[in-house]
């Protein structure tokens, strides 16, 4: 029986919970699409009633106290053993991502995103094991010892239509943060890609039996309505909750969680600026042009890190960039968008920009079915219209668009970055000339407390899983900007409480805070200093 | 002219605002009180009106970028003169601070508090200067480097009314935290204090003139309302909000401040709940009831980490305990309550536990003035009552009031540890007794997930100044278990993003991410590597 015959003789697909795929309670079922077609897959996904996220926020609470106690080394073999299932069944978690999705397989979900989502696995992996991410901070004079663990609760995660494999609430950063931190996870998939989360989830539940994890510790729901997320994301089980997706529903999730006082790490939106330097302009601004387009177009523009608005001086340099941009963005599309509902965003940021006062200066149109397509879209306005009307013009659309500010001079261009909110990126692209390192010394101080990954002559699509990396920035960008999803370790600190231990016997102690270094690599903070020593 | 006078010709005491002390716009003043007498002092305070709080975010504005820039040498050297200045001054700042909290000038204001402000100004400094807190993360690969930063908005911070030196939104830990790491601050006076406030306000502007940092990079004003308050917070000026208070009112701003994106750190609430096990209680009982009210009793009971909860077993030596604890509570305050507002909610909160069925075994009652002043007050319980209605009996309130739950068994110890909230610190005491060790492995994983700090056979109340030290703890504990409120430099984290530099050549990077070490002191993480040296 091959997957799609599998997938259709059940007649809803079943939910995990509690350590085994079930049945879920359900009053209303959904189809994911087809994004090349426009027409519904045949597999039906049922709308979870409270009853399936009660069920699972018990099972949660029961697994918070045995993953508390669950070695590092056995939950990164968890991880480890999970990455290897998920390479053993790369082709039909591709060929169902792609399916669902109608990201390319190549080079996109093959030769990109799958074996990212594997490394990023392994690195977590890697750190749980070598447990310096839990910051170890050693007093031995006063016998003060503090250490980051696991919150207490649940973690409930909430991820994205644009990656399916790499940010899936199964398998991403978000999922291997928590667990990797030891906390329960609730996945809930993104109702786009039900399919592949199901297939990975598969997996994880293997990979939670063969190596010995509380069954629970991971669970997994398709869909529930607006008020029983509400209610989950505030109940007094679920520590924290991670969020990516769009602005509007994730500041409603936002709302009732931390009225109820738990951590909400959200990724709400970013257009991410990029500044052209005119003396760079001078150089090259063709390449540039096709850069840009690159990195606006990448899957289709899906991309949180796309580069939606770009900034430069209205000089010959700048106007003649603003031709190449034209002419690059004058092209047919080359992909799918993800779904109608990205469709119809895309189309009613256009009109917004239109109504706004920016000028259409190519695409704008849905393209005719089958499929979800839209021209690449490219629109220009001067930095005093910009300035006139800040939000509008920074507003966050998936889809091949940008929005090109073409102002009058480098007072005007660090006037738009005063006016921008809080972003994940924002580029510089400089040459070393006179003029620019001047324009620098002004854009950079306000462009650097707007952003928080900020590039030199780099687009910003491109997100290294990178300890070092930081994929975060100040609101609405996301909901905290000490805090990053991507990069390892880093990301675990969102899923992390405090431990401190005063005055307890060093018998009573983690391994992690005892005078013998747990296992020879751990870096750890003693009185000052960091080292990998005993003490 | 001596102090008070001065402070008397003038009408309404001036607020700090852009580098000045000016007269406030107000329409409503208010006067501290003496809590020996119960009287008003005679200085008037303004209660600002909005006009002031405008004026305060626009001025920080201007302070953002300028504090940003500013050297960390330089802002170490503003924090040391200021602790120069206040130790000039030790003499007025403790009397005024004598007069109008009635905290005891020995050995509490000039011996504990006093020092502990001053100590965590210099190791603040001295943190500042090395620079390592902002945990530098480079790779040198990739050339992707990231490390903490000002987080490019005002600080708020509201202060407490129990710790009028080592608290003071002036001089306290939120207050160095956040201009160590950059940013400016607004700080409210707490109104119990006001005039403590003012002196160290005053030599404060003296640091900052003196040392050359902005002006505006402190504002200080003295009480607002509390609808300019939520307007305060929520303004797009402001980045993060530090509230140390009531959880009624902490609750509030931290909606407020949250749905509009702030950062909001909030010390709310907590009973730290001391576990006695039964093995060392048969060896030594009568000297634990007097370390208890000891800790209890300490600055009148107003400790955010003051024992308000005991749990022990109903054995022969837990009975024992209780009758001790019986004898110690039953004897004449030797303190005064800070304020009408602590005595009335003392008295409310001594109703609550008898109608909830508390018994009440000692104390209880207002004692007759002059001055605020309560009896110590002991209440007992058996476990099942308390396990009836947890929420009630752990039910913070300030003063010497302890609740003991008198459980039947291990059993229910452990229950009684599962029903907790959220808590700073969570103390067991308990021998090496074969029967403690076992009680220990079942308590222990509970109570660990449920506080901060995890103390072993010692009282909470004592909060060394370490960067090994946490003070904070699951909600309503305080907003977020991962940070800290006291202990350099772990308590900047609170007040910094994360900013990452990609692609970004060496010349324009901040010194911290440069090849070169910048001081040789200063650890870094690179390339998966602490190390003080250049790379």
């Amino acid at each position: 029986m091959d997957e799609r015959e599998r997938f259709q003789t059940e007649k809803v697909q079943p939910v995990l919970l509690a350590g085994h795929f079930r049945q879920a309670t359900f009053s209303e079922t959904f189809q994911a699409y087809n994004p090349t077609t426009g027409e519904k897959l045949p597999e039906v996904y049922p709308v979870s009633c409270w009853s399936d996220l009660e069920l699972a926020l018990e099972e949660s609470q029961r697994a918070v106290p045995e993953l508390a106690r669950t070695s590092p080394e056995k939950i990164a073999a968890f991880i480890n053993l999970f990455a290897d299932l998920l390479e053993n069944n790369q082709e039909r978690i591709i060929a169902r991502a792609h399916l669902e999705t109608a990201l390319p397989v190549e080079p996109r979900l093959k030769s990109t995103e799958f074996p990212r989502m594997i490394n990023q696995l392994r690195q977590a992996a890697a750190a749980c094991k070598e447990r310096s991410w839990c910051q170890a901070t050693i007093d031995t004079k006063l016998n003060i010892r503090s250490k980051y663990g696991p919150l207490g609760g649940a973690v409930v995660i909430f991820s994205p239509n644009n990656f399916p494999l790499a940010f899936n609430s199964v398998a991403g950063s978000d999922f291997v943060s928590a667990i990797a931190t030891g906390n329960p996870v609730i996945c809930k998939a993104h109702p786009g890609h039900p399919g592949t989360t199901r297939l990975m989830a598969e997996l994880l539940l293997e990979a939670l039996s063969e190596s010995g994890l509380p069954l629970s510790s991971v669970q997994m729901l398709y869909h529930f309505n607006n008020e029983d997320g509400f209610r989950l994301v505030s109940d007094h089980r679920v520590a924290a909750v991670a969020f990516t997706g769009s602005r509007k529903a994730g500041l409603k999730l936002k709302e009732a969680a931390e009225k109820a006082g738990k951590l909400f790490y959200a990724e709400l939106s970013s257009v991410n600026p990029v500044f052209f330097l005119p003396g760079l302009l001078k150089e090259k601004s063709e390449n540039l042009a096709g850069e840009l387009f690159s990195s606006c177009s990448l899957g289709s523009g899906q991309f949180c890190t796309k580069p939606g608005l770009v900034v430069f001086i209205n000089d010959e340099a700048g106007r003649n960039f603003l031709r190449n941009l034209q002419q690059v963005f004058s092209q047919p599309p080359s992909g799918f968008l993800l779904s109608l509902v990205v469709l119809e965003n895309l189309k009613a940021a256009v009109e917004s920009l239109k109504t706004a006062g920016a000028e259409l200066l190519a695409g704008g149109h849905v393209l005719p079915g089958p499929g979800f397509r839209f021209e690449p879209t490219l629109f220009a306005l001067t930095g005093a219209k910009f300035l006139e009307n800040p939000e509008t013009f920074q507003t966050e659309a998936f889809g091949t668009l940008t929005v090109a500010v073409v102002v009058e001079d480098a007072a005007e261009m660090v006037k738009v970055a005063k006016s921008l909110e809080g972003n994940l990126t924002g580029s510089i692209y400089c040459s070393h000339s006179e003029e620019d390192e001047e324009i620098y010394k002004k854009l950079e101080p306000v462009l650097r407390l707007k952003v928080g990954r900020l590039l030199n002559n780099k687009m910003p699509t491109g997100v290294a899983v990178s300890p070092a990396m930081h994929h975060g920035g100040p609101y609405p960008a996301t909901g905290h900007p000490g805090f990053t999803s991507v990069g390892i370790p880093a990301a675990f600190l969102r899923f992390a409480a405090r431990h401190c231990y005063d005055n307890v016997p060093e018998e009573r102690l983690p391994e992690e805070l005892r005078s013998k270094n747990p296992n020879g690599r751990m870096w750890r903070l003693v009185d000052g200093h960091w080292t990998q020593a005993d003490f």
